[in-house]
């Protein structure tokens, strides 16, 4: 792992998730640039002395040089986004698999590098847009998927959170300085932050492009140097019409992203703060409430049961939708080492087209937003 | 009452709204523009048979000979769009107050005309925006007005519906057919009747008047004629954002108008379909679920405890909501006929500058919507 | 109408409700034991002065010498408790039909006396069990009768609220003062006031008579002459077993009636506070959230459909429940009138039974309360 | 672990919360009295091969031969109810630590037995009532603890769930099977396996303990041999009352727990469901919604933020109140193995006192059901 020492948020959520399944261990570490705290965080893990490094470079070299049934078995990096490139290039270049926090890199330009890498090693590169992991967005894909909502017209996805309603970067939060700072964060704040994610969502779920955006992008809180708030109008590739909210001004708002899904039968409603039940909607029946782990005549779908680990009425969250993409990755990469075949539940986690399209959601919203015309094409 | 007979939905609803706090009394009516259906209508709901009308121009014209205390009151017009300008200049022409059901007229001409005609004679013009006479829509007002949640940043209203995801129109549905139709519904057809609505709840609860629309306005079901779903960006003179959603593909949706504002300090969250809850969201402190008669050491506003009638825990619902509209109304007539002076709560109606809002909203979305450019004024 | 003048609470409750749908003219009243208060009330609800009575024996010999066609067509009662039963006899015995605010008496003797009345008469009584007159209600009693759920087997009804926390009945509270005395109220409060319309609701939507019951009611605040809270377990006479739950002093409730009834094959849940859903629950398939005015294509009951106003989405409430029962018995005496038969959906209004089932379950339950042995038989 | 084979149901869940905190780590396990599913359990879960045992006897006694740095430090035992008293015993008399899966034995002697060895031996015995393990759970009874509620006055807690409609013991449902059957499952069905958990909560979050019971317990489906649904009246120590439902014929119910207390002034609400909602009610304000996570300027309790491993709005589940137990456990052990003092925090996970509350609840729930007397005490 590379950052998710003491003094982070992300780097624990990542050592729970991958710890649930029993199918992985932390092994090794470069946790933080403070030494200081890389070895103190090292130890807290239970990290052998040997394998608590103080750079990923160190990190990388040293572990590559370990007979192949001794080393890691991948990387994961947790750094902040403009961190996020050269780990990953490096590990990939030294033949591990990697995970990366989103977004995938600082700029597109990187994200394209990262998939010719990719490409050319045949490595896995695995990113974590932890949404996509739920089993009942994943049921929602496969009802799109199978026509039961008929033909997408509409898509509305919304992100408010309201914990930057004050300029809270100045109040010595960590976690909102680097990301209200374009240095760290990139071109975009709430876009760039929690946009991507209700974006990448919207996409996942219809099997839709987004294909052209007109965005209006708002700095709403004084001295904050990126946008803190943002409205979408969306048009898919199959003509249908949506809008992205995305605020992390709306007071009193946790982490409410939501999506709904309207289509020529019928409509999906998913919200993540319960993630565990989805309304159905129908033309000329009452609505369903669909609930994960739910023991259907008309069972739900393989992806969604393949990614709950309890029976109906006992809730899963956000570790869980986490650990599903760390499961899922760890299973196709178990059927490489096995030689055996992955199921397509296997392959079903976010990777690198997932990041490059976030990357261009990114430069495109921004676009979009400084120019006068209605319309910007949404293209890599 | 002008329209409204058998056939029709909202004449029905009117009655109920003006009967329930014994106030108001149907005496007369041009009920229908087919006379056996106007006859029909007439005897059943207890009319004198000499006070059944066959035409609006009829009515007002023997309505206006009779002793002033034998005449009608005031005038109710719920005909379909194209018919409301007519009977409502006639009536005010010859001393009648008017309500007139939603929108005011077809065109935006013809609602000046109307507020030149009102401002003449000095008469008063009632407009039935229903959803603002909810009880905890007052609150919300009014807890912005006190600055309660500090300066507005963002407005979000919501309007799906789902019932004319078929071509209804061509099915025999009679609703579908005028509401779809150019020459009887106006130049919008889902912006037009609910979008309206929307627009009208923002800028109420708010205060604060829409300056910027960008619209994408969209006929999701072949062979439609107008709009029958709707995105639009906003601008609000206070530079906060904001995104008026309306669909009547929406399928599965019933009626489903929400609200959401954000401040600074806090946020209020309410939607139509449970019209006796409003959530107020908090900065640091936990969501407030504020209940429509709820007796609270803080008292709710004295514009929701006028607007109630019954102690919390009893559901109040449309009707009582459209009945506020008719009783402010009345009880202001009562203090004109008493010589009295009216309450501000008794003054809390729409009226004509509400309509005239409204016929210019349509004017612009349609505009913005037919435009490349990103931004287009909201001005009359 | 006799009560329900200016200090009162449900005398409004019945004139909103009596006046919603055009049938019923509020035409004389003996509104107040105050002589004061009853002249006051009877001009401010329009009511000619001739026909303001001071007394309910004074009303009933005028209006009976009326001519047929002028008279009052019924009395409503709404009264404390203990001034029911004389109005309504001496009402019966003069030939007018009543509407009783419930309970129909004050003790079970009454209440039989009452029945004897009303069978030598002919004449209806129509007694004002609220909540009995939602739609969904009629809707549920429709799918139990229909086998929708299978034989039932859980019954669980409760009714909490919080308003009798304090000792309010000594802080100048007229409701609460006249509510807990046993000479106005009778010898049960809580499960009197409330308990009785739970026990109601549960036996109208099953069909089933409660059988046996074993009662434990409290008296929580220190001071109070009546209990303000209850818990009660039921068997019916099916052999299915159930709990009914009332307070007073749940703090922070309102007025939280819900119900829930399981059968071998689903159950279904619906809660007063919103009483436009109704959530169906199925052994092997995910609940459904039943709408009133749903447009489904496996239609929601005619007894739903006759009981409701406005199409799905335009919520109705408490004063539309209460009004449907005036609907329903005044669509009755029309048809006495007119010389034709009710409609099942006509007839289905609470009467001189549902009265005697309440005040045996007030009789039986103190019974219970006070006695060592666990099952105390429910009869009347 | 003894027991938790491929062919069960809640040693998976066990594995899965106590690997997500990555403080405990499985190095052995008697997995199933069938020696191909423990062998074949034991490699799946990556074990070494000389530590999958065949049977708990043959694990503990080889375990205690190790060194003491390389043997397991405690266990978990997860057969059975019937299988729980006899590895539990062995384990402590060989000095280990156990964590066992509710109910503590089959009997109430037994569980006086290991109470006395507990005690003898000084070891820590963990039973794993995993409802206690929620944050909002905890945050309730901090905030009865202060006294925020007032006195006690109510407490009604229901446990429904439908599994068990059909006679599904009979159609191969394996867990359906042992958990119906007296001699595997002990002398009470539903009170045993879902009522004691009920219990429980309640005890817990009040702090008061149940004096007196009055039950009817009830087998609603023909052929079974243990009781599937009763509903138990209650009285606490300080006289406020209760009711205690629980059914597994509750058709179309999956798992839903849910507590409702209401003090002098006010009340909280929480359900297992959604359980980072937990509603607080007051006498003379709105309701609060409270929310795990919540970040408040009046700050959750600290017994719920040590139990959170998110911040708002990142929901937690099931298996994190179940990890939040072995977490608690794990960090007490650690404190001993450190010899530093544990928080009171880390001491709050149940032990054997609760075990021996929840098999005299058994007991006595059974006893009041056969007799005719009304109360029946509630002692151990």
């Amino acid at each position: 792992m590379v950052g998710g020492g003491k003094d982070a948020f992300i780097g624990a959520i990542h050592r729970h998730a991958a710890g649930m399944d029993g199918l992985i261990e932390l092994v090794c570490g470069a946790l933080s640039i403070n030494p200081d705290i890389a070895k103190d965080s090292g130890k807290s893990l239970f990290l052998a002395e040997d394998r608590i490094y103080l750079t990923f470079e160190e990190m990388i070299t040293k572990e590559s040089q370990l007979p192949e049934d001794k080393r890691m078995d991948f990387l994961t990096i947790v750094t902040p986004n403009f961190a996020h490139f050269a780990p990953a290039k490096m590990a990939m270049e030294h033949g591990f698999h990697v995970v990366i926090e989103k977004p995938i890199a600082f700029t597109l330009d990187e994200a394209l590098e990262l998939k010719r890498i990719q490409e050319a090693t045949g490595l896995m590169l695995c990113l974590t847009h932890t949404y996509s992991g739920y089993p009942l967005v994943k049921q929602a894909r496969q009802m799109v998927k199978e026509g039961k909502l008929g033909n997408i017209r509409k898509v509305w996805v919304e992100y408010p959170q309201g914990w930057l309603s004050k300029l809270t970067e100045r109040e010595g939060n960590a976690q909102a300085a680097w990301r209200t700072d374009p240095k760290r964060s990139g071109k975009s704040g709430c876009m760039g932050d929690i946009g991507t994610h209700a974006a990448h969502l919207a996409e996942y779920i219809t099997g839709l492009k987004i294909t052209q955006i007109c965005a209006d992008l708002n700095v709403m809180v004084e001295g904050r140097m990126l946008d803190d708030d943002g409205n979408v109008l969306l048009k898919f590739e199959n003509g249908s019409a949506g809008v992205l909210m995305a605020s992390q001004v709306a007071a009193g708002e946790e982490n409410a992203l939501k999506i709904r899904v309207y289509g020529e039968k019928g409509g999906i409603e998913w919200a993540q703060h319960e993630p565990n039940t989805m309304l159905v909607k129908w033309l000329d029946q009452p609505t369903q409430i669909y609930r994960a782990g739910g023991n259907y005549a008309d069972r739900l779908s393989s992806f969604a049961v393949h990614n709950s680990r309890t029976p109906g009425g006992h809730p899963e969250g956000y570790l869980e939708a986490f650990a599903n993409i760390y499961r899922n990755f760890s299973l196709t990469l178990g059927t490489r080492i096995d030689g055996t075949t992955p199921t397509a539940e296997m392959l079903d986690f976010p990777g690198v087209e997932d990041g490059i399209r976030g990357m261009a959601f990114i430069d495109n919203v921004v676009l979009s937003s400084q120019s006068s015309t209605k319309w910007t094409p949404h293209t890599v």
